[in-house]
């Protein structure tokens, strides 16, 4: 695995045990740890034993086991209400570049993340649009 | 996979047809949308062909593949900054009750996601009475 790591990344450091952390579990493949700096109790990260900035740099087989376990985290932590965030770029809120999936507890309404939600009103010609866009390049 | 889907909701309904989409791809497990209310242009929904309101109840075999199939769509949409959100109760933001990640491409910082990110400080020992509670039923 250790091949899939980098020697400068925060991240790759806490998988290699190089920076202790709050380790939950881990895979082959995957590991998680607590947030030091949690939006609410028991906020978790699930991180790729593979480095890579974005998670459409990820391969297939890391891709695979990320929510399994997850679902793992969610279920021994009793969550109920929680979201899953993975962010990608300085812009949608990505600090540290190595993908992680946070998995943010939502005890009450104050606590954890805030999400903001501006809806647009595409018509049925621009969202024609942009599926063909898409469905050109898959 | 029909088996796997119920007859009163919208997310189902989708999958078998009975309400018209706009799909975007498809895999035996999984099936790719665009939300018709976006909050960015190609902003599109991965849902399981498996009706489990919480991502905690989903099946391993359905969990492994979601990650794969939004990796294609976001590649294909030539995303560079964007988010990945899968959201669990109402107090999370969960309207549809059907598991399904967001794809909310951000490419410009005024549009898509907003995220509010209320840090808390907790102490060491705090973090490890945490971890201790998880990993109990791990
Ligand atoms: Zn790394
Ligand atoms: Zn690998
Ligand atoms: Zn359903
Ligand atoms: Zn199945």
């Amino acid at each position: 695995m250790a091949t899939h790591l980098t020697d400068n990344c925060l991240f790759c450091k806490i998988i290699r045990g190089e920076i202790p952390s709050h380790k939950v579990a881990e895979t082959e493949k995957s590991f998680c740890f607590l947030d030091i700096n949690p939006l609410s109790e028991g906020h978790a990260l699930v991180i790729p034993k593979y480095h890579a900035e974005f998670f459409h740099q990820l391969p297939e087989d890391h891709l695979a086991d990320i929510l399994p376990l997850a679902k793992k985290v969610a279920v021994a932590s009793g969550l109920k209400e929680y979201n899953l965030l993975q962010n990608n770029g300085p812009m949608a809120h990505q600090v540290v570049p190595h993908v992680h999936f946070h998995i943010i507890p939502k005890n009450k309404p104050e606590d954890g993340l805030k999400i903001g939600w501006p809806q647009l009103q595409p018509s049925q010609d621009s969202l024609k649009a942009t599926l063909a866009r898409i469905k050109e390049k898959l």
